[in-house]
C-alpha cells in the first residue's frame, strides 16, 4: 500500500523560492501570513493529511457509503476524521475572521488542498464542496443569509453543496426544470430533481446547505432564466441552531466507478424552502463563482491523485527486486535489482514528476493570484491578475486531470499486475482520478471556455497576463549559455502557441466549428508551454544552488527539467499538427455512418 | 446502457475485400474455409456473442465471483452461457478436428475472439486460457497427454491455466521457486505457491488442467532450470472421466480493479502430480508457446473493449440532447442538439474508429499470417509469415492495449457523469481495458521484445516483413494523385521509423540502456506507421467503391482514413523526438533522488 508524505520541501521551493509568497503578507488583510506561519501551518496540515485521512483512503473505497431510506452513512472512521479536521480549523482555513474562518490567503489553501487530494479525495470532497457554497453565499448572498450560514460553514458544523444538474441538463444548464414558486413567507418553495450532488446527504455535519439552480414563474427560458437558492436540509432557526426538516431529500445514492466514499446523491427538491442568492435570473453568475473555485480545486485532484501515485510507484520501484539492469547487475548480491534501474520504469517515473512539479508550481502560482485579484489596493492590479486566473482556470481543471489520470495509470503499471489488485491501493487512484475529467465541466468544455471565451475576452487581455512574462523570460535567458537546454525548447513551442493562437482567433472568427475542432488540442499545447514556462524558471533557480548544502534536490530540479524538456515537451509538435488539420477531417463523416 | 451488435459488415470489409481471406482455404487442411463457411460462422458467432455472453457483462461485473473455502462460483448465468457456448463448438473452433476441433483457420478465431471480448471480457477469458492450453499440449506433450487432454479442452469439457507468476517472481520468471520432485509413479510431485492465475478454479467446467512452471532438483539458475508441468484438478483416468482430486487448491480470490467476472486465484500445488511437458528445463520455450498465442489474445482484448466502447459512445452520441451545434442548432425542434454536432465529441469518437479499424485489419491480417506459418507447404512461405507474426506481437500485445485503455477512456467522456455510473456500462470498459495492458508480460516488457529480440533477429530479417511491403506500397501508389493524402503521409512516417530503426540499433549495440530508453516510444511509432499503412491500403480500395450500392461505407472508410492521416498520425513526430533524446534525461536522477 502507498504511504503518502506530503512532499513539504517542493512546496517550500515553490512557495518561496519560485513565487516568493512573502508578498502576500503585504496584501490587505494578510499580515499575519508571513512564511513562517505558512510553513507551521503546511507542516500542521502534513501531520493531519498524512495520519488522520490517508489512512481511511483505502477503507473507505472498498466501504464505501451506505443508503438507507433517504440516510446517507460515510465509512466507518470518516466521522471522526472530519470531527478532527473541523475542530483543527481546516475549514475555515481561508474563510473570512469575520465568519470565525483562519483568513489565511488563497494560495496556502491550495496546497492544504493538494496534500487531502493526495490523502483522501472522497474524504476532501465534503469540505471541498463548503469551500463553494461559502464562497457563493459570502459574495452573492445577502447580509442576513451570510450571518446565518457563512460561520456555520466556516466552522464545518454545517456542509455546503452546489445542486446543479438534472438527468436531461448538464453540460446544457439552459434546459433545467427545476422550479422555485413564492412562498408566501419571503421564502421560495424549490421543486425538482437533481443528480449528481456530491456531499448531497451524509453523516458528517448536523446540516447541509445546498445551492440550487432553479426557474422562477415565468422566467426566460434557457440560461438567462436560471436563479440560484440557498435550500438548507434543516431551516435555520435565528440564533443558529438547527430547526425543523425541509423537503430537500436524498432519493438515492449513484454507484460509481470511484471516489466511493463520496455520497453522490439524487436529490429531490419537495417544495422546499429556499432563498435567493444573488439576482433574480443572474443564477448563472453566482453559480460560477462557485463553479471556478470549483474548476481548480479538481485540476488540484488531479496533481493530488498523481502526487500520491508517484509516491507509491516510486518506493515500489525502488523496492520490488525483478530482472537485472540492461548494462549489467547493479546490486549482484540481491536476487535481482530494482526495478528503479529500468529506463523505462524512470521513464514512468520521471513523466509523473516531471508534470507534478510544474503543476505545482502553476497551480500555486494561480493561488497567489487570486489573493491579488481579491486584496490588492490597486484596480488594475486586480483585474491582471484576475485575468491571468480566469485564462488559467480551464487549463488547469483540464490538462491536471488528464495528465493526472495518465500519473495514476502510470503508477499501475509500474506495479504490474500488482497495481490491478485493490488492496494495493494503487487502482484506486485511477478510479477516483477518472471523475475529475469529468465534473465541473467536461475537459471538452473546458477547451471550448479557453478558445471561445478566454482568448477573445477584451482582444486578447487575458492572454497577455501569460504571455509577456514569458515572453520577457525568453529575452532575459537567452544570452545565458546554461540556460540554452531550457530557454530554447520554451522558445520553439511558445513560437507554435502564438501561431496556433492567431489560427485559432482567425479561424474561429470565420467558423466557430474551427475553434470547436481545435479547441482540445489547443488546450493541451497551451499547457505544455505553461508547464515549460514553470521547468525553465525551476530550472534558472537551481542552477545556482546545486552546490550547496540541499545540492541534491536542485539537481533533481535540473534532471527533471532536462527530462520535462527533451521527452514530454516534443508532444507539443503533435498537438500543433493535429490541430491545424482543421475541422474538416472531423466534420466529414455523416452522423448517420458513425 | 451499451448494446453490442458484431461489426460484420467492417469484419467481411478486412476479410474479404482487403485481405482475401479466401486464400487460406487452398492451405493444406483448410479446404473447407472458404468464404461462405467463414461468413456462416462469424454470423453464428455475432449473435451468440450479442446474445448470449453480452447481457452478462454488466451483472457479471457487479456480482464478481464467490469464494468459499477453495471453491469458486462464477457469478449468475455464467454457467448457462458457457454451455451453449461449448454445446455450439465454439471452443473447438481453431482445435484440431483429430481432437474432435473444428479446425477452422486461426484468422477466423481471431475475429471470434474479437466479438468474445466485446461482449464479455470476463466470461472470455475462460476458453481464452483454454486455448493457450490446448497449444502448449499439442505441440509439447506427449502422445499420451495429447490424447488424454486434448479433446477434452477442445470439447470444452475440460479448461486450461497457465500457472507462470509467484508472489516475487512476475515478469522475472528465473526467480520462481515452485518445485518438481520425481513422484516414484512416472509423475512429478509439484509444490508451491501460484498468483493471478486466471481460472484458476471455477465451476464452469468439470476439470481443470493447469500448466504450471516449476523447477527439477539441481535444475540450473535462472530461466534456463524452468520446467512445464501438467497439473489437473482431478487426475484423468484412462476412459476420459476424471479420477481423484490433485493437490492443486485455489487458496483465495483476487479482488480486482476489473474482469471480476474472471476468477483470478492464488494456487497452492502441495505435491499435487504433475507430467512434463517439453523438455527438462526448456519451460521456458514451451511456455512461450502459450504466451504467444496470448499475447496476440490479450491485444484483441485491447481492441474488443475499444469496438465496444464506441458503440455504447456513438450511441449515446446521438440521443443525449445537450448544447447546440457551434454553427447553429441542427435540430431546432428540438431542446437541444444531439452531442454528436460537437467537433470534439466528433473527435473522441473518430479517434476510438480510426483505431479500432486499422488494428482490426492489423489484427486479421496477422491471424492469416499465423495460419500461412502453421500450414504453407513451402519452408520460406512459413518462415515469413512467422517472422511477421513474431514481429508483430509486441506491437498487437502493446499498443492495442494501451489505445483500448484510451478508447474506452474516450467513451466515458463521451456519456460524461453518466459515464462513470457503474449501471451504464461505460466505466467497466475501462476497469477491463486495463488489465490488458499488464499481463502477458506488461506493455514496457513488449517494448523490450521488439527492440532487445525482434529488431535484430536474423539482422533484420523479421523487419523485412513489414518494411518490404510498405516500401512496395509506397512505390505503387506514390503516382496515384487520388492517394496522395493517404501515401504521403504514411511515406514520411515510415522514413521517420526507418530512421528510428537504424537509430535504436546503432545506439542500442553501443549501450542497451539506449535501447531500453527508446523502446516504448519506437513500438508507438512503429505501431502508428503499421496503423497509416492499413489505413492507406483500405482507402486505396474504398476509392473505387464510394459510387456503388454501399457507397457510404466506403466514403465512411475514406473520411476515418482522413482523420487518422491528419490528426492521429501526427503523434509520431513528437514519439520520434522524445526517442531521440537518448537514455541520458532519463538516467541522470539518482535512484535516491526520485
Amino acid at each position: 500500500m502507498p504511504t503518502y508524505k506530503a512532499p513539504l520541501r517542493d512546496m517550500r521551493f515553490v512557495l518561496h523560492e519560485l513565487l516568493n509568497v512573502g508578498e502576500v503578507a503585504s496584501l490587505p488583510g494578510y499580515a499575519d501570513a508571513t512564511p513562517e506561519t505558512i510553513d507551521a501551518v503546511l507542516e500542521e496540515a502534513a501531520k493531519l493529511t498524512e495520519n488522520e485521512l490517508a489512512p481511511l483512503n483505502r477503507s473507505g473505497d472498498e466501504e464505501g457509503c451506505h443508503f438507507d431510506n433517504g440516510v446517507v452513512r460515510t465509512p466507518k472512521g470518516f466521522r471522526e476524521a472530519y470531527t478532527t479536521f473541523i475542530e483543527g480549523g481546516w475549514m475555515g482555513l481561508a474563510c473570512d475572521p469575520d465568519h470565525g474562518g483562519q483568513g489565511l490567503p488563497k494560495v496556502v489553501n491550495f496546497v492544504v488542498e493538494e496534500m487531502i487530494c493526495s490523502a483522501n479525495l472522497s474524504l476532501g470532497t465534503y469540505p471541498g464542496l463548503s469551500q463553494g457554497a461559502y464562497n457563493a453565499i459570502n459574495l452573492h448572498g445577502t447580509e442576513e443569509l451570510k450571518a446565518l450560514y457563512c460561520p456555520k460553514i466556516a466552522s464545518g458544523l454545517w456542509s455546503g453543496t452546489m445542486c446543479l444538474t438534472e438527468p436531461h441538463s448538464g453540460t446544457d444548464l439552459g434546459l433545467i426544470r427545476t422550479k422555485a414558486e413564492p412562498g408566501g413567507d419571503g421564502a421560495w418553495r424549490i421543486t425538482g430533481n437533481k443528480i449528481f450532488i456530491s456531499a448531497g446527504e451524509h453523516d458528517l455535519t448536523e446540516n447541509i446547505v445546498h445551492l440550487v439552480l432553479a426557474r422562477l414563474p415565468g422566467a426566460p427560458e434557457g440560461t438567462r432564466g436560471i436563479s440560484l437558492f440557498l435550500v438548507p436540509k434543516f431551516l435555520a432557526k435565528e440564533d443558529g441552531t438547527v430547526g425543523p426538516r425541509n423537503g430537500a431529500h436524498c432519493a438515492r445514492l449513484e454507484h460509481k466507478m470511484g471516489i466511493k466514499a463520496s455520497a453522490t446523491c439524487e436529490m429531490r427538491f419537495d417544495g422546499a424552502a429556499g432563498w435567493l442568492i444573488g439576482k433574480a435570473n443572474k443564477g448563472m453568475s453566482a453559480m460560477f463563482t462557485m463553479m471556478n473555485t470549483a474548476r481548480l480545486a479538481v485540476g488540484i485532484q488531479g496533481l493530488g491523485l498523481a502526487e500520491a501515485a508517484y509516491q507509491g510507484a516510486r518506493d515500489y520501484a525502488n523496492d520490488r527486486l525483478q530482472g537485472r539492469a540492461l548494462g549489467g547487475a547493479k546490486f549482484p548480491e540481491k536476487p535481482a535489482d530494482p526495478i528503479i534501474v529500468h529506463p523505462d520504469v524512470r521513464r514512468m517515473l520521471l513523466t509523473m514528476r516531471a508534470y507534478n512539479e510544474a503543476a505545482r508550481a502553476l497551480a500555486y502560482w494561480v493561488g497567489m493570484k487570486i489573493d491579488v485579484a481579491q486584496k490588492h489596493p490597486d484596480a488594475t492590479a486586480r483585474q491582471e491578475a484576475d485575468d491571468f486566473v480566469a485564462l488559467m482556470t480551464p487549463i488547469v481543471k483540464s490538462f491536471y486531470t488528464d495528465y493526472g489520470f495518465e500519473a495514476a495509470n502510470l503508477g499501475v503499471q509500474i506495479w504490474g499486475g500488482h497495481g490491478y489488485i485493490r488492496e494495493n491501493g494503487m487502482e484506486q487512484f485511477v478510479r477516483d482520478a477518472r471523475i475529475a475529467q469529468l465534473y465541473e465541466g467536461a475537459n471538452g468544455i473546458q477547451a471550448l471556455d479557453l478558445v471561445g471565451r478566454k482568448l477573445g475576452q477584451g482582444t486578447g487581455r487575458l492572454l497577455r497576463q501569460f504571455f509577456h512574462p514569458v515572453s520577457a523570460f525568453i529575452e532575459e535567458t537567452g544570452a545565458d549559455p546554461r540556460m540554452g537546454e531550457f530557454t530554447f525548447p520554451l522558445a520553439k513551442a511558445f513560437a507554435k502557441l502564438q501561431q496556433a493562437t492567431a489560427w485559432v482567433a482567425q479561424a474561429g472568427m470565420r467558423d466557430p466549428v474551427e475553434a470547436g475542432a481545435a479547441a482540445s488540442d489547443y488546450l493541451k499545447l497551451f499547457a505544455l508551454v505553461a508547464f515549460a514556462f514553470m521547468w525553465a524558471r525551476m530550472a534558472r533557480l537551481a542552477l545556482d544552488k546545486t552546490a550547496g548544502e540541499d545540492g541534491e534536490f536542485y539537481k533533481a530540479k535540473l534532471a527533471t527539467a532536462r527530462f520535462f524538456m527533451t521527452r514530454l515537451l516534443p508532444q507539443h509538435t503533435s498537438v500543433f499538427q493535429a490541430m491545424m488539420a482543421g475541422a474538416a477531417p472531423i466534420m466529414e463523416l455523416k452522423a448517420a455512418s458513425f
